[in-house]
């Protein structure tokens, strides 16, 4: 049995799961559910204990990428796998919203808008793609697919990752060492990175202060990546041109919090990637038929690794 | 002998030529020209009078793709030869303008900067590029490239056309009904249309309004092509979603124009594809080359179209 618990479209969700898996009992909250009999839970942050008397649960299907609110959760017992979203319709997504945020620095439509609100008509010299050095930080699914697209458009772009990977046409690098000299030879850095205890922190003070003068940061990953005071205190000190942030480390932002007005940063509300629910349930339903026999579904959380 | 007369970088230019053609005689302005052995005038708007008095001048070559205003003036005798730049380095840069364009209405970047001005944390539904028609007015190498890299990216890509075209993923159109057909089922209208009898006032008020409700439009063509009070009415009557606009009828935009300060525009100062030095002298040179063994130069504007 799948039991599905989700904040929204819960009619969507199930006909979409009885499509592809006619033969699984699949029961959606509110509904009464046998708990016993469930083997699979569908969802992204349920309340407190939630995950409590499941006997039988294996797996958790989560309705996104980022994996750490869960995997931090005390009811969730370690024997129980975790399947995060890998593509499910979201790179498309994360390319796009970096790529507004690369052309917007590289092509001066933030310069641009500035002179449009003082009604000042002053062409800025024009910038190559080819001229403009992009770096991606996490090279997973969705990293790679934002840095081969960049490369595909012209940009010179390189590619940070935890492990070793190669992708055409991108400089990849690898390692803690690798990703200091990397951000010194930066104009724009887009990071999709999780949140893991490796990533934690790890654009701190000392490292943002690594970027050339004028480089710019998009960040759609997680947003406890990013010491944000340090982040503040570069922009206004004129070293950092500017910042789009998609994630924040506490969300929704607060009304009163300072980051909506500062004039560099670019603010959205967390929507790089939703999550779409027909390719979501169709890497969901791959998922379930691989454990039933035995395989490994895409996305399997490496619980050493976070992620 | 080759003759220079350009606004800026005289000695960038100068030398980009002599490197490419280093048997001909380059002279730039306002070093004295011998004007009886002139035969290529390289320029972009000179005075009044200028063209006055080359009696061997057999072609202009135009430091741009619109060639509009040279093709208006009464000193040019028509028998002399008008080539424009067909590339050059602009396809890139217009289709990052188009990108971007594209890319800020799909993905509601306009929706999120006013709701960060009003510290609002609302995420809209989201909207895939498969879902959001884009047409593309203009389907020269310029307009080919924005169409193709659209439909790349996975928009639903339409092209628009004076003549019949064919184009890999873009469903082609062409003729002034099929024109009004194609506004009726766009969301994002992007032109890179050139300014001739055939195009200036061709998105007036009547073709402007069969745009559906919510349409946005993005004008890095010429600004003639446009009725601009007809697109402000459509604007503020919440008609159109919002328009990005790099080019207008009179240039550069008056400190006082309103135009500056209407919230739903973006306005740039004609940058969306900047002359680049090297790739402009290569493009000529090859024209030259041409020209003198009795060939035609890509680019040679046919007067009949003045295109």
């Amino acid at each position: 049995m799948l039991y599905l618990y989700t904040a929204s479209d819960a009619e969507r969700w199930s006909d979409a799961f009885r499509l592809q898996l006619p033969d699984l009992d699949v029961v959606a909250w509110p509904a009464p559910v046998d708990a016993a009999q469930v083997r699979y839970i569908v969802t992204w942050n349920p309340p407190e204990g939630f995950f409590d008397g499941f006997p039988k649960l294996e797996a958790v299907f989560a309705q996104g990428a980022g994996i750490d609110k869960l995997l931090a959760r005390p009811d969730l017992a370690p024997n129980v796998r975790v399947v995060r979203l890998t593509d499910a319709g979201m790179s498309a997504q994360m390319v796009e919203y970096a790529l507004f945020g690369v052309l917007r620095f590289q092509r001066d439509f933030d310069v641009y808008a500035t002179q449009q609100a003082n009604s000042t008509w002053e062409p800025q010299p024009p910038r190559l793609a080819e001229a403009t050095r992009v770096s991606v930080l996490g090279l997973g699914a969705i990293g790679a697919a934002v840095a081969s697209t960049l490369a595909g458009l012209g940009y010179r772009v390189s590619g940070w990752s935890r492990s070793p990977r190669e992708l055409p046409g991108v400089r990849c690098v690898y390692g803690p060492t690798a990703l200091d000299a990397l951000l010194a030879d930066t104009d724009i850095l887009v990071s999709v990175l999780p949140s893991t205890p490796d990533t934690r922190g790890l654009l701190d003070r000392e490292r943002l202060a690594l970027l050339p003068d004028g480089a710019a940061l998009i960040n759609a990953g997680r947003g406890d990546l990013i010491d944000l005071s340090a982040l503040v205190e570069l922009l206004d000190a004129g070293h950092l041109r500017g910042a789009q942030l998609d994630v924040f480390p506490a969300e929704p932002l607060g009304t009163d919090d300072p980051l909506w007005r500062h004039p560099k940063l670019l603010v959205t509300p967390h929507i790089a990637a939703a999550t779409l629910i027909e390719p979501s349930v169709k890497q969901m339903a791959d998922g379930i038929r691989l454990l039933q026999v035995g395989g490994e579904p895409a996305g399997l959380v490496e619980r050493r690794h976070a992620y």
